[in-house]
């Protein structure tokens, strides 16, 4: 399919005016999301590549697919020959390959609808050395050859209630009209999917994962917007932003109302009532020539802002910067809290269950010794033909836990479930068909979560049924030592993720270890599972936001060796205010709580590489999971729980 | 004297042409030195604040001193109420202060050969929005009123030996060259004291505690220039530097050697010899229109070049970046790593040797239960009058035993002998007649260094000869623990000190503790004791310099308590390969070896509150001392050595 579309797609850029010499297809939707719906999924479609991050550039003669270190592995087996794999962080950047391969004054050809501001002007940059040029084409030439292409399907827009929230949209609006007032902006276009639906207390269901509706949202001093599919608003949700005087509009009037918006000229009907109501002219509401000679801005982020609504606005009139609703959805209030902590523990019951069952049938099916106990010798048996177990058959399995589980909406990513070589590759998601099957002498790890209406979960556990090797059990000791200092550690206020993501890896580096990812990510309440401002890694952009109490983050460090084996621990911290005796420059000092409740398994841990700190850290995490999840368990399950979470000797003592 | 001069200074500021609004009177000398000869310390005179750091502002009717977290205390205690302090990180920065104070279009004076061009353009970028102006002035107003002003000295110049040096000027000239081709720069025009020293193999005696000469050095791809007073310049010097090619020059003819250079027609008298033999045209040699259609640059660094020679080069020709001399001189070769570790032994064997005698006097002026006894209560005895010990007394004896070393040529910085709240000082300098006396009830900080002509050192102790409390001694744990933590660190080629000074300070931050200053910084091979391009700190500037095998770093966390007591420990490390089991990602692993040696003191240590892995650190790190430093004692320090370096037991065991 894809090779077919790759040469039709050329034949569409060389009959294109001006002729393009390059067209790039990014995998981020109009609102730059991570997660994105099967038909805006052009990127997989060009080039066979299922990950959720890439990009791909094809020329006359080339097919390249630039991917991340979580994705090197698994990009190797799913391109075909006619694509090179180019690694991001080992090889050039797709704009400085652009500069150094094609030739001078060359075309390249983007939707516009699909680049972020940021990265068209830092494209832009580059290009203007050698003279290329971005061409913005007016249809998105993939859409062109895709002809099977999922239609859109029109799913409800539901409320989140308050209770869930914790946040009324009249102080989330009084708040962000605030700091418009603050920034000295007049307005500001909400672009990314998670920071309309939180502003406004919706949920939609456009997006496998992400319980998002394909929206924009326009606010300022004195009125608010929401672009959406009509079709999808029902008249009590309806009614329910009527009450925050929110006016829905068409999706696709969003262009030419930002164009009003530059000149002054946007108008809701309820401004336009109350003014008439006061007797005043509507037309210049809000309009930049407001008395004040000072010019007012109009606010928008470049990272989630397309280049096309972009083009509609007056350089000299925009506020380029972070959005404000980044950090104020990540500063959860205690609703949102609350939520989280329920909706982790009925998810790590949910893990447990699967634990319990998967043990069950690793030793009914492959005779293996078991989670507990670690048998003299490696032991291979293959499964009777009945009774086969493969990562999708097992990770099926867990899900029907989870749905068993109340407020349960659906998964909050592709559940990661991974066998042997499978599990060192960092974002591996099994297919039905082709997926391995499970072994009695191999690492498992799965990496899976939900979304519950109260809130998103996110946790990984590795584990093994048969006889770990020591370089495998000191390998898991590595990550847990390095899982437990980050979890465990108190910084004051001002502290970066940027600064605290070495924690994780001294345990691993003493070793000549280290992971190709970051150590963790926010997390949202009943939103995306992958959440900024803040993170927790080496990388540049993670280096200006410090962590503030109140914001969900993971601490998830792993190893990965190529074609043996992977590893990694996954718990969701809350950031949270510390008790410390002291508190020096007075700056308050923060530190997590865990949130997270599911056994580490010990028969993978070198009691010997840990201390007595981290060994008792351990016995105080276990013993909180068995008192936690002892509601949601019966009495087989809370028997194994009790077992798993029975508390480790130091080898010392 | 200093408020006299403060009036002096404004009536001289009221009457230049155009009037001075605000005149900045920083630290630094023409070179941008941290320590510079006492004719150059402007600010000091001016404002009375001795520390290395600060900077002075002066308006027609405010005074102000900016300097760093080191120096609060300090700053606050010497300044007189005509000053205001202004804290670096706490209160707006200077350039930000004048643009919310001073009116616009004011007129702000500047000695352009005292301000680098990257503070110079920071400044001038800040003043832009309110039409500021930076005024540079043809003579420095301070010297002006600055009556006793300390005359020139001229001291020789001698040459650092190559089995000192380790590298011949040939080979880093060569090298030099090849860095030049390499960024397509056509000469370097080189401003920083050391890196002029360790270019030519050479040593001053201009500048207390720095064996740097003022001098500058210009090289380019077919010349090498060495700008001096002559008259400091043996004729030994001479012939050793016509070796190389290098000319020697008046120090005040550089100014118009970089006009020279800028225009192409810069000639050494050794080029204009080679030409001549080869009947070649002189006037153009170097010249920038040298057949290649390429432009070529003029290189210098930003920050320690002044806005006083970047003046005399066009903006179109300059190559502004770090020179390449900085990381080539942080990188030391075998001999330099020799020479650093033989000189630190023989400080080391100078601090035991101190301690010895402290810990006899201690108990005989005082009646101190000493340095290996732990009183049941504290004692406070009052000295005798003729047996008093000062905080100066003490650190004068400390220098004498360090005179007594080979290849002793003097202290590397003032040392820093601080009794009790003195500790609290970062970088305390005791002065005789207003220093505090010793107290067998206070705890005694010392942070000393002296330069050998085979290596720089630095090192801080913090001992207690009575009963320390409880919170001393577990703030003196967090400190040996965060010591310990990064010393011990092993990290893949490409980490920052920026990402591990956060291990220093984690076992602080658990207890709401911190300290205000960087964690370490390179130190030279018989050269400043402060040396770059790395650091380990937090701060900004050292977040992009990697550290590699084989740079000098120091590793000296520390926790003071204002009024009350300070703790630092400080160890000089060297970069090396680490023998790790494996070496994910190819990447190479780095890890540290301990070049200082002498004791840190059990007394303080809470055994309860380290690991056995510590413990086990601290007992193999005595044990290496009390073989190293054997050959250099006596038997009764030895004695007193081995008791002080008896391995600790575990509480636990």
């Amino acid at each position: 399919m894809a090779s077919d579309s790759l040469d039709e797609l050329r034949s569409l850029m060389g009959s294109h005016s001006p002729p393009l010499d390059a067209l790039v297809v990014p995998s981020e939707d109009n609102h730059q999301s991570e997660y994105v719906s099967d038909r805006d999924k052009r990127r997989e479609f060009i080039s066979g590549f299922t990950g959720s991050a890439g990009l791909a550039l094809i020329t006359m003669n080339e097919a390249l697919l630039w991917t991340d270190g979580r994705y090197f592995l698994q990009a190797t087996q799913q391109l075909s020959d006619r694509w090179k794999l180019m690694r991001i962080g080992e090889d050039p950047a797709v704009e400085n390959w652009i500069v150094d391969n094609l030739q001078s004054d060359a075309a390249v050809g983007i939707d516009p609808w699909c680049v972020s501001v940021d990265t068209a002007q830092r494209w832009m940059q580059a290009f203007s050395k050698s003279r290329q040029k971005l061409i913005q084409l007016s249809v998105n030439l993939v859409d062109e050859v895709w002809r099977d292409r999922p239609a859109a399907e029109i799913r409800p827009v539901t409320l989140q209630p308050f209770k869930f929230a914790g946040c009324t949209v009249a102080d989330k609006l009084k708040n962000l009209r605030e700091k418009l007032v603050q920034d000295k902006a007049y307005g500001i276009i909400v672009t990314a999917l998670d920071e309309v639906a939180w502003l406004y207390n919706i949920r939609g269901n456009d997006v496998s994962y992400s319980p998002v509706v394909h929206a924009y949202a326009i606010v300022t001093t004195d009125l608010a917007l929401f672009y959406v599919d009509k079709r999808k608003v029902s008249s009590e949700v309806h009614s329910s932003l009527s009450e925050n005087e929110i006016e829905v509009r068409e999706y696709n009037t969003v262009s030419s109302d930002v164009s009003l918006l530059a000149s002054g000229k946007l108008i809701s009907s309820f401004a336009a009532k109350a003014s008439e109501e006061n007797g005043e002219n509507v037309v210049n509401a809000g309009h930049i020539e407001d008395g004040s000679q000072e010019k007012k801005l109009i606010w928008f982020d470049p990272a989630s802002c397309c280049l096309a609504l972009y083009s509609n606005l007056n350089s000299d009139q925009v506020l380029m910067q972070q959005s404000p609703l980044a950090l104020a959805k990540a500063i959860k209030n205690h609703f949102e809290l609350d939520g989280l902590r329920k909706a982790h523990i009925r998810d790590g019951a949910a893990v447990v269950q699967y634990l319990v069952w998967l043990d069950g049938e690793m030793q009914k099916v492959y005779g293996a010794a078991g989670f507990f106990t670690e048998p003299e010798e490696t032991h291979k048996r293959k499964h009777q033909e009945t009774e086969k177990l493969t990562e999708v058959s097992v990770s099926d399995k867990l899900e029907s836990f989870r749905a068993k589980k109340e407020h349960f909406k659906g998964l909050s990513f592709p559940t990661i479930s991974s066998v042997g070589p499978n599990a060192s590759i960092i974002h591996y998601k099994p297919e039905a068909g082709t997926c391995a099957e499970l072994d009695a002498d191999s690492i498992y790890l799965f990496d899976s979560g939900a979304q519950y209406q109260d809130g998103t979960t996110d946790i990984t556990r590795t584990v093994h049924f048969g006889k770990p090797s020591a370089h495998e059990k000191a390998c898991y000791t590595a990550v847990l030592k390095g899982h437990i200092a980050l979890g465990n550690a108190v910084f004051p206020n001002g502290t970066t993720g940027h600064a605290l993501d070495i924690l994780s890896r001294i345990p691993l580096w003493k070793n000549g270890l280290d992971y190709r990812h970051g150590t963790g990510h926010g997390i949202g309440s009943y939103l995306n599972v992958h959440e900024g401002p803040h993170l927790i890694s080496f990388k540049h952009h993670a280096r200006n936001v410090p962590l503030q109490a109140s914001m969900t983050v993971t601490d998830e460090p792993g190893y990965y060796e190529d074609g043996n084996f992977g590893i990694r621990l996954e718990n969701v911290l809350v950031v949270k205010e510390a008790d410390t005796n002291f508190n020096f420059g007075e700056k308050g000092y923060l530190s997590f709580e865990h949130i997270t409740w599911a056994p580490y398994q010990k028969k993978l841990m070198n009691l010997n590489l840990m201390t007595p700190e981290e060994i008792a850290w351990v016995n105080s995490y276990h013993s909180t999971c068995q008192e936690v999840l002892a509601p949601y368990l019966n009495d087989q399950e809370m028997e194994w729980l009790k077992k798993a979470t029975q508390p480790i000797a130091s080898p010392a003592s």
